[in-house]
C-alpha cells in the first residue's frame, strides 16, 4: 500500500492540496465543513505528516540524540533511563547512538547529527577520542550540547559528572584502612576525564597516606574482555601481588572474581576488591562486592533537564550549568577486614 | 554561529543557489572550475547537506529503528551489539527506542516513524501490548518489520526467536531430575509470546513427569521489582513452599537471592533456582546460577540481516524469513542436588 500523502487526500475529496495542507493545519483560510471532511478522511486512511517536512519548516526534531560509548553497561543504561524519564515529560523523543569506543564513529555520527536532524545532544566521550574537533563542529552549527560522565573539558558547555576524585580518594583510603598496602588500580584509558581523576584521587590517598606507590600500581586495561583476564591472570599470579584491587570499571568484576577463583585466592581474605559499579547483583556475589555506586539515573535526568533548559529559554547560559553528584561507597563483604 | 547551507555558499561565491547545489551533486551542468569552487569553500565551512532535505529527495533514510521494552536488561543490550555488528558493516545509523512496556509509549513510537524517518524496524513489543493495529499500520505504509524475541504472530513478517517452549521444558525437567516437586514459575505477562511459550513448556514437562501442578504454580510478577521483592518473600514464606524456581525473566535473580538470603534459604540445599537470563555475573554468584542462556547477541543479528535482506533485494519475501536459534541450559550450583 501506498503511503497516504496530501494529495491523494486532494485527489479524493477533489480539493487543491494548498487547501488540504491549510485544513490539517487548521487555518482560517479553509471553512469548518472542508476541514472536517479533510479531518476525517485524514483520520480514515491512517494519514501521518512526513516528518522531514515538518521539520524543515519548523526547525524542530522534538528529538535528542545520546552518544554513549557502550550499551552492555548498568552506568549507561540507569542514565539512558534518568534522561528518558525527562524526555517523556517533554513529549520529546530520545535516539539512542553507540561510539563502542571508536573515536571514528563517533566523527561519523556527530556529522550525522548536523543540520536539523536533532534538536539537543547529550554525550559521553569514547576512550579513544583525544581530538575534539568534531565536537566544537557540532557547538558552531548552534546544537546545544550536554555532556554527561566522560566530557570534554575544553569545550565550554554544561557538564554533568559525579566526584571522581573524591571517590576513588575514598575507596583508596578504605582500602588503606582494611590493612592493604599494595593496592593495583584497573584502569581503561590514559585519556579520558574520568579515568584522570580516578587516577589523581588513587596517588593523592596513597601519598596523604604515606603509602609506597610505583608506576605499576596503575595498570591500563583494554576493551578486550580476553585480554584483560589474561592481565588480571598476570597480575594476580606475579611475586609482588596487591593485596587491593579497584577496578574503575565495572565489567572488570567478573573476570577479576573468575581469576580468583582459579587461583584460589580467597576475597576477601587475600585480596580486598571495590569496584566502580552499578551492577544489580553487587549485593548477591560471592562475596558482595563493595562498590562506588554512581548516581547514574539522577546524571542523566540532569543533563536531561539542562539540555531542555537550554531548548526551552532563550539568553540561557548553558556553559554555567555544570554539576556534580557525588557517588556513594557502599561497604560490602569483598573488603571486610575478617570473613 | 549559523549553520552553513546551500545559500551562504551561493552568496559567498555569486553563485545561484542551483548552481550550487548542483556543482555538490556533481553535475554535468557545472563546468569544473566552479565545481572545485563550491567543494573548496563547502569543506572550508563544515558545510553538511540537510539530512530531511535529502531524505525527501531519495527516500532513503539510511537510517533503521530498534523499538524494545526496556534497556537496563543483559538480552537486549546484546541484541542491541548484535544489531549494531550488521548495520556498521552496511554503513546505516541505528536509532534505539523504548517503550518502557507501555503500549501507548509504543504507539506513539511507531507513528513517528512513519514517513521516511527510518527505513525498516525492528521490534521486540511490550509487555502491555495486546491489540496490534498500530504495527499493522507500520506494515500497510510500506516499511519492513523484523520481529526479535517478543514477536506478534498476527503480523506476517519474519520472527527471529529462541526456543522458549523447548528451554522451559527441558528447565522444568532438569528441576524434576533434581528431586524438586513443588516447582514455580515466575511470569511477567499472561499476553506476551514468549511467556506463554515458557508457561506451556513448562505444564508440558510438569505433565510428562506425572508431577501434579496447580494454577498457583505459574505466578504473575509485574514491572515494579518493589512488588515483586514482596511477592517472592510471599511465595517463599508460605507453607507449602515450592522446592525449585524457574525465572522467565532476568532481572528476578537479585530478588529472589536477596529473599533467600533473608529467610535463612539455602540454595541449592533448600530451594533450586534456574533463570533465563544472560547476566555476565552468573558464574560469580553466590550461589553460581543455572542460566537458560539466550543467544541474545545472534538473535539480534539475525535480525538486522533479514532486514537488510529485505531493504536491498527486490521481490524479497520477508514473511518467509523466520528462524528460531536455541537457547542453552547451563548447569551451576543454584540447581546441584548436594553441595
Amino acid at each position: 500500500m501506498e503511503p497516504v500523502n496530501i494529495k491523494k487526500i486532494a485527489q479524493i475529496l477533489n480539493l487543491s492540496i494548498s487547501a488540504v495542507s491549510k485544513a490539517l493545519r487548521d487555518s482560517h483560510d479553509i471553512g469548518k465543513e472542508t476541514k472536517d471532511k479533510v479531518i476525517a478522511l485524514a483520520k480514515e486512511l491512517n494519514y501521518q505528516p512526513n516528518p522531514y517536512a515538518s521539520s524543515l519548516r519548523k526547525h524542530k526534531s522534538k528529538t535528542i540524540a545520546v552518544i554513549i560509548p557502550e550499551i552492555a553497561n548498568n552506568y549507561f543504561t540507569l542514565a539512558i533511563n534518568g534522561i528518558e524519564s525527562i524526555a517523556q515529560e517533554k513529549n520529546y523523543h530520545v535516539l539512542i547512538y553507540l561510539t563502542h569506543e571508536d573515536v571514528n564513529k563517533e566523527i561519523a555520527l556527530t556529522k550525522y547529527l548536523h543540520g536539523g536532524r536533532v534538536d539537543g545532544v547529550l554525550i559521553s566521550v569514547s576512550s579513544t577520542t583525544t581530538d575534539y574537533t568534531h565536537l566544537h563542529h557540532l557547538e558552531e552549527n548552534g546544537l546545544p550540547i550536554v555532556f554527561f560522565d566522560r566530557v570534554c573539558e575544553e569545550i565550554d558547555t554544561a557538564k554533568v559528572t559525579t566526584d571522581d576524585y573524591e571517590s576513588s580518594y575514598k575507596a583508596t583510603c578504605h582500602l588503606i584502612d582494611c590493612g592493604c598496602r599494595r593496592i593495583a588500580l584497573l584502569s581503561v584509558s590514559n585519556s579520558l576525564s574520568i579515568s584522570s581523576k580516578r587516577a589523581e584521587g588513587f596517588r593523592q590517598a596513597m601519598a596523604d597516606n604515606k603509602v609506597k606507590t610505583n608506576l605499576s600500581d596503575i595498570i591500563l586495561c583494554s576493551n578486550d574482555e580476553r585480554k584483560n583476564y589474561t592481565l588480571i591472570k598476570k597480575l594476580l599470579s606475579r611475586k609482588q601481588k596487591p593485596d587491593g584491587i579497584i577496578a574503575t570499571v565495572e565489567k572488570f568484576t567478573t573476570n577479576i572474581y573468575l581469576v580468583c577463583q582459579l587461583l584460589k585466592i580467597n576475597i576477601p581474605g587475600d585480596r580486598k576488591v571495590v569496584c566502580f559499579s552499578n551492577l544489580p547483583t553487587a549485593a548477591i556475589l560471592n562475596p558482595p562486592l563493595t562498590t562506588i555506586t554512581q548516581p547514574a539515573f539522577e546524571m542523566g535526568k540532569a543533563a536531561a533537564t539542562i539540555l531542555f533548559k537550554a531548548l526551552e529559554k532563550r539568553n540561557f547560559s548553558i556553559n554555567k550549568e555544570s554539576i556534580v553528584i557525588p557517588s556513594m561507597l557502599v561497604v560490602r563483604k569483598s573488603t571486610m577486614q575478617k570473613e
